[in-house]
């Protein structure tokens, strides 16, 4: 197992110089966001992530979680302490508001944060990644009450959250719910509801982290409407909480198994049962788990709704932290695994960094972890300014870009990472294939990213649906005129540039945009008269977004490089060295990445006679 | 765990129709081959492979092999007794010289039969998979008495085979190789050699299933030159066998420990230590294992060369096979699975399979599916042709054209498959992360498909230089040509197809042969003025040209459909249906994976400055 390092230098050229980092600092809101006390953050958060959370990666995997008779979850060894020193550093309360003990960080700020937590410990990151939600769902629509109650404990992180929503008859299809939750009341426990059903892929749906695990459930009532109207958001708590704040009788949730998965293994995936009787605990309340409404009845599908954009851009940014992981790990047994001659010549075999396809190989990781950043952070500054910026019609337009780009973090990082990992594998050769060598682990963790919190396929649904068929391609069309302005001036800046880097990135991203632009149009005529041709293209579309919004970025991070070296002409110092680096990485991302847009416009636009050709049975 | 049903209807189309079936039955030295006969081969082996191997695909893959203390290997249940069925009926026996027992079948014909028993359980079919390679070099290089001692046996599979290559230094770079042999003799034993060194990756290298492993070790000699010219190759066996054929003392090969892998877990990959002393067996040979030499010194490289092509078509043919079983796997789910309406209408729930994005996924698993198998038998046909055609100049036409595509076989189908069997992962949405479910099983199985026997990175060397620079492109321009006219012949055809089809495929299939050409050409133009250049674009070369053959062999496919189709127009039999599906898969493969060979293209010619731009450091 290599070690991780936070890739700090990256994380503050992007946010500084293509997330505006000075802009988001300056939103009203933010109180002393100085570029030393975000340096300040990072090194702190890059020394958490890289001594306490990192080295339990491996030895997570390996152990993985343990479902124990009677229902408890043990998490494997040394993750208790990780956690109480994660709680104790104040890492779970960075994002949170003041007012329930947070600290208020901007977006901009918490996202590299995150990205270390998760290059550091993929498994470890989602315990507090559904606590994120759960605090954001009670912060938008619990009451008064119950945002006194759980708030503080769950900002703190001594009570973990989860999200329940799937159901074994119920995935992507959210109208399937069966769980009932009946209304009921109690001299004791008050006006309340009882749940019973059963819940599946909890993640961190029971755990021995935490003293209190905090259930928001998607629930029926009796007389709720059918379908994805009649859906109620509950607080269902393990243990019940005494009016003074203390802990009281056990909750009838039984987690009866936790799933044997292909990774993430440190991870409990519990199936929950709510409201069974078989207990062990006898001071446990039986005949349904005793369950709070959130906000009003059949509205918990669109309170669900309110807190994925958060959700997502975090799975997304699972995408980005793995690769950068893999590709880490990649890179330095490409330094020390000697083999074979160099092909320039020399008699001595010499490290395989220096054999043309692992260079290939690994540029193609480099490339797409920075072009997953850049777009991640930018995506992530423009939530900041959609929130707080001053100007209204600002708010509004951050707004839509993020509404736009939500889907394509989510669903492009994660399912180039799946591509990234795979590559890391082939970097190592055999070894690659050996679970000890640590490689593996990042594509088996790697696989559930595009699958949870919305797959691909709903993501791009999303994507052609809301994004783009709604305002007929208004939002797409206003992103492709800034990428042309930012075309523009690499044309410009090209003159300048004699290795001929910008002219040849300015070529690629002129037919990405140009791919991309008649692809949004395309979407936006066909959307209602032929919906299963727009759908048939839907994912291909995504994937076209993502690289080409990743290569638009890409392009100005080397615009920016390229203004930079020139400024510091002559010296060499490693700034240089990086500003350097990044212009070929952006050109490999041209070359390489942005090039299939040709072929992804073909499928999108071409593409849907022949997948939808087949009849049932000719499958 | 879904059924594996063999693709009988296809293999028997693309044996027949692409692949020169009757070619091949007429070529001289093949005996009574007519369709029948063929046809009862595949009924009997899908049996075979269906009832006896499958069922033991995902049980082997949850036990694993297991290594026991003094150096036993334990094979999961299950395998002895279905490892006593295959080679009972004769199946290890297959495509060996009927002088030693086997049954002579050409290659097209072992073909699909390979790919039943790598569907049905990949792990399984690899001690058959390492005993083949080390019979073919027996058959080509041992003297008659080892032919005559070791051959029947292991013809008949009571005995197996092992390749020994691979040492820790030593991976793709077999110049670092260190093992050593020395000459000795010995009353009983006569001239032998004393073997000394570890190896490791060695595929069945220790087991349960046989009477005896026969190794085949690569190891230097003590005067032998440096690097590749020095490395000799060495017969050495489990047990010694007696001059009257019976098995003599354990020799000194000791199996350390099997490795802990992504997956073929049933499979054992051993580490072997040769000639330690401190076996268990106190009969047991000390002072270095016994070895014979095969042929003549130094030469073991060249002799393992020799039979490289068969291993890498085979290893191509795991490729296809574990995307056929993933493809299976996926669409029977997909047709299972109710959830969401379909977007045509209806309130009720639907399968999956309605879904557009499930669709997709699934035709292209199949459209590659196919196109790896058209293109993998039609290299199995000419390796008869190859072998046993009377005209010379056809022989040798065809042995070109085997020689250009065995790396793309290999590499192409390989890398296809991870693609594959990771989308078949999608399909099943959050239950394809569980274990159980069994489809994450395949993306395991399939990781080392692109590694063993060559990486992709290895083929693609190949390719690039022994099959396109040496003959400057002149075996690839023949094939072009041949691509050519198959575009021509769909154009022709095209007027007679209402439907389009053939028309569209015919604009994919040219685009990606200019896209092939223009690089094949850059290849030879650079292969020797700029040989970083030339290798950094040498996987995407592969990638294009197994694409660009993949979609001609799919353009005749659907040809000749759309021909028995307009033949057998009117009716609405079985063969109707199958036609057209193969010509709407052919089609997704133009528009949906034909499509990315303008974006390779790019990547071939112009990406080599930013995949080599970077110094060492910047990584």
């Amino acid at each position: 197992m290599s070690d991780y390092r936070a890739p700090i230098r990256d994380m503050q050229f992007v946010m500084q110089e293509l997330a505006g980092q000075a802009r988001v600092a300056a939103l009203p809101g933010i109180t002393e966001l100085s570029a030393d006390l975000v340096d300040q953050v990072l090194q702190e958060s890059a020394r958490f992530s890289e001594r306490v959370l990192a080295p339990l990666n491996q030895s997570g995997d390996l152990e993985g979680s343990v479902w124990e008779s009677g229902g408890a979850v043990r998490t494997p060894a040394g993750f208790q302490e990780a956690y109480r020193q994660f709680i104790a550093g104040g890492w779970n309360a960075l994002p949170f508001p003041a007012e329930y003990g947070g600290q208020d960080l901007p977006k901009l700020v918490a996202t590299p944060v995150m990205e270390m937590w998760k290059s550091a410990n993929l498994a470890f990151s989602l315990c507090p990644l559904l606590t994120a939600g759960a605090i954001e769902a009670l912060l938008l629509r619990g009451s008064p009450a119950q945002k006194q109650t759980y708030l503080p404990k769950m900002v703190e992180g001594v009570w973990s959250g989860t999200m329940n929503l799937t159901e074994p008859q119920a995935g992507s299809d959210l109208a399937l719910l069966r769980t009932r939750a009946e209304r009921a009341t109690d001299p004791v426990l008050g006006d309340h509801y009882r749940i019973r059903g059963q819940k599946i892929f909890i993640t961190y749906g029971e755990q021995d982290l935490t003293e209190n695990i905090i259930h928001l459930v998607l629930a029926r009532t009796p007389d709720a409407p059918e379908g994805v109207k009649g859906i109620s958001m509950f607080i269902v708590p393990k243990f019940l909480v005494n009016s003074d704040g203390t802990l009281g009788r056990r909750n009838a949730i039984n987690c009866v198994s936790i799933e044997h998965k292909l990774g993430i293994h440190a991870s409990p995936t519990a199936v929950l049962i709510y409201g069974g009787d078989g207990e062990d605990d006898a001071t446990a309340i039986g005949a349904g788990a005793v369950g709070y409404l959130v906000g009003e009845e059949n509205r918990g599908l669109e309170y669900m709704f309110i807190t994925m954009n958060a959700a997502r851009f975090a799975v997304g940014l699972e995408g980005l932290a793995i690769s950068e992981r893999a590709y880490q790990h990649a890179r330095d047994y490409a330094n020390v695994r000697i083999q074979s001659r160099d092909l320039a010549g020399g008699k001595e075999a010499v490290p395989i960094l220096r054999q043309p396809d692992v260079r290939r190989m690994l540029m193609s990781m480099k490339a797409q972890t920075e072009a997953m950043r850049a777009l991640a952070y930018v995506v992530g500054g423009a939530m900041d300014g959609a929130r707080l910026h001053p100007d209204s019609t600002e708010r509004a337009r951050l707004g839509a870009f993020v509404d736009l780009m939500i889907p394509v973090v989510k669903g492009w990082c994660t399912e180039a990472s799946i591509d990234v990992t795979s590559t890391g594998i082939q970097v190592h050769g055999g070894v690659g294939f050996i679970e000890e060598t640590g490689a593996a682990q990042f594509l088996r963790d790697a696989r559930i990213t595009t699958i949870y919190e919305g797959t691909t396929a709903i993501q791009a649904n999303d994507l052609i649906g809301r994004k783009i068929a709604r305002d007929s391609g208004a939002t797409a069309r206003a992103v492709i005129a800034e990428m042309r302005s930012t075309e523009a001036e690499l044309r410009g800046a090209s003159a300048s540039d004699g290795e001929g880097h910008l002219a040849a990135i300015g070529v690629g991203l002129a037919a990405g945009i140009e791919a991309f632009a008649d692809c949004v149009q395309w979407i936006a005529d066909h959307y209602r008269s032929d919906i299963k041709a727009a759908h048939a293209g839907s994912v291909p579309f995504l994937k076209l977004t993502g690289i080409v919004a990743g290569g638009w970025q890409m392009a100005r991070a080397a615009l920016i490089a390229h203004q930079r070296m020139v400024a510091g002409a002559g010296g060499a110092s490693p700034d240089q060295s990086f500003y350097q680096a990044k212009i070929i990485t952006a050109r490999f991302f041209a070359d390489h990445v942005l090039a299939n847009g040709h072929g992804l416009r073909i499928e999108i636009m071409s593409g849907a006679s022949s997948t939808l050709g087949l009849a049932d049975e000719q499958f």
